[in-house]
């Protein structure tokens, strides 16, 4: 992993700092709940280790999740007028939409998990939106920093000013979830355009070539990945930015929305809300989170693994095991609505067990 | 695959016949349906060809799943007398006590997968089960056949005419949850002792070496494991059952509650209501019920993939591909639990989502 050498903004830096190592005596107590509980020690496998990893984010035994909350992140890409993408940039627009009247996968997703779900514009093309009709449980913040990032293959995507303040949208976000309770938080994302983006910041962040992290996105062919990853080599020998400055990475090739994510990401760790990553595009925004913030990972839990090559680089740098492995390339929070229930069921786990001496259980000899 | 060339009972003969093949005009609906969804085309993967197939079982688009519900069928084994089982024999009465009042994994992820309970005595030891308190959303019935069946390295474990009762059992469980508009069954089991008599079940079916196909159970050690083995090679040896005849094989070696889950699966496939299986024992009993109805298996749902060795050679026999991968060993449906809320979730994907018509999406081009 890289380390952040790079000068950042005062709220930027307290808000790292603020940023706990896990608590250890709160994760021996669940271990030890676990154990008395009625079933073979540790025969729920990932659901344990799930159950103790929440009571080291909170502080506490974690015995249910009441509000889980799924954020979308939502911008644009000029890196699409490169032919990066098989669908016009126009469908982030159409697809916000969508979020917001209830049609989108993330709406039927989110409602099975039971988690409220906030749409958030943070640099959607063209003017600002405003949804005429919300769907029940959905939210639409308008957030905007800019409509949309530069093509970085001709220029820097965002200045840092921009990227600062997207950072602090995905930050505001969360902290306003906090407010009302959310002890879960969903992370996704929509934007045509941000597998590239987010293919560069992996490439920059690991020193690995483009190619090696550049997949189909919504469904290039071969030789579309090959583009892909010549438009992405192009961008970074452009910039060359620093992988010590994952600011500068982010401001080179990012996008709003994935710098909203960083935000959020940063925001949910610091406020021990526990994080359900998506796919890739949120896994590209926990790894330059992880370079602002060394050894926070351990507060992110990865939902899936994706079929974009760059997501398993992506979980081995951030030391990631993803809960599930279902073939989606979709987005959106997709993965992370569906991993929900199963984070979920590892707090039930721990609030609604007998133990062998409440049952009346005999235990293994 | 083995074939049934043993005379069944007619009742049997009708109900494994009784069986149709996926319906492919129904499972070409819901593909075209999910290509015209506000989605990147097969971007949801797993969720996808869970849909497709849920709409080839039911025989019509499945757009939600309103009734789930879990069964799970307790008995004894006389092979625990040979020290298989870390756990004493009368901890199945006592789990199933605990199942009714509601403090077990599976009552927990029942509940959080909104699925109905019901615990089902086939055969645990000891005087008929009478439970005093049911946990809300639970049913339990006294389907005794026996007090356990025979220790297996000594005598058959069951007479046929157990074994046939047992699978009744199973059925007409089948056939009351189908009255009550069980749209999704999960299907689990308790029974100290029941790695033992499946691990015989499917090397008896397949042919590999017992030590191939014998794991931990609820945590045996090394030593533990390979007495486990010898034991299951001379209860092999003793009764030499033909792996053509798969009644003979359960007979010889399975368990009452095995038998039990062999009559619900085939009940199930029959009424065209999804499957779910939950790990080994679930699928040795899914082998027994493909050797008596051939080509069936694609009914049926592989929730997850279990830490016991002999799960990978059953998923292979039937050509299941697990949906979750979560190191669970704990039996009792608690796989069946946790992935009932993606199949449900794959359902919701047909019933919930706009099409790019609807929702003025651009497609790609």
């Amino acid at each position: 992993m890289t380390t952040a050498t790079q000068p950042q903004p005062r709220s930027l830096d307290d808000l790292v700092t603020s940023i706990e190592p896990l608590d250890r005596d709160a994760m021996d107590r669940a271990g030890q709940r676990l154990d008395r509980l009625t079933k073979p020690p540790g025969s729920l496998g990932r659901l344990e280790t799930l159950a103790i990893q929440l009571a080291g984010i909170r502080g506490e035994l974690v015995t249910a999740i009441e509000r889980p909350a799924i954020a979308v992140f939502a911008g644009d890409h000029g890196i699409t007028r490169q032919g990066v993408s098989p669908y016009p940039s126009e469908v982030t627009r159409q697809m916000v939409a969508n979020f917001a009247s209830g049609g989108a996968a993330i709406n039927v997703l989110a409602r099975a998990a039971g988690a409220d779900l906030v749409v958030v514009d943070v640099g959607v093309a063209g003017d600002p939106l405003a949804p005429a009709v919300l769907a029940a449980g959905t939210r639409f913040v308008d957030a905007r920093v800019a409509a949309g990032t530069r093509d970085c293959s001709q220029a820097p995507a965002m200045t840092e000013g921009e990227a600062l303040a997207a950072i602090e949208a995905g930050r505001r976000i969360v902290g306003e979830l906090d407010e009302r309770g959310c002890d879960l938080l969903g992370v996704g994302e929509m934007g045509i355009g941000n597998t590239t983006a987010s293919s560069a910041i992996v490439a920059a962040l690991t020193g690995r070539p483009a190619i090696e992290v550049t997949g189909r996105g919504t469904g290039l062919d071969d030789e579309g990945v090959r583009h892909k990853a010549a438009v992405i080599d192009a961008a970074l020998a452009r910039h060359a930015p620093d992988p010590r400055r994952p600011l500068q990475v982010l401001t080179a090739v990012g996008g709003l929305e994935i710098a909203a994510l960083v935000g959020a990401i940063l925001a949910a760790a610091s406020a021990r809300i526990p994080v359900v990553l998506d796919g890739f595009i949120t896994g590209a925004a926990a790894l330059v989170a992880s370079g602002l913030a060394p050894g926070f990972a351990p507060r992110l839990i990865a939902s899936h693994r994706s079929s974009e090559p760059g997501h398993g680089i992506v979980l081995e740098a951030l030391s990631l095991d993803p809960i599930l492995d279902l073939g989606l390339r979709l987005g959106e929070g997709s993965g992370a609505a569906l991993a929900i229930p199963v984070v979920a069921a590892a707090a039930a786990i721990v609030g609604g067990m007998a133990t062998f001496e409440d049952a009346g259980v005999t235990d293994r000899a």
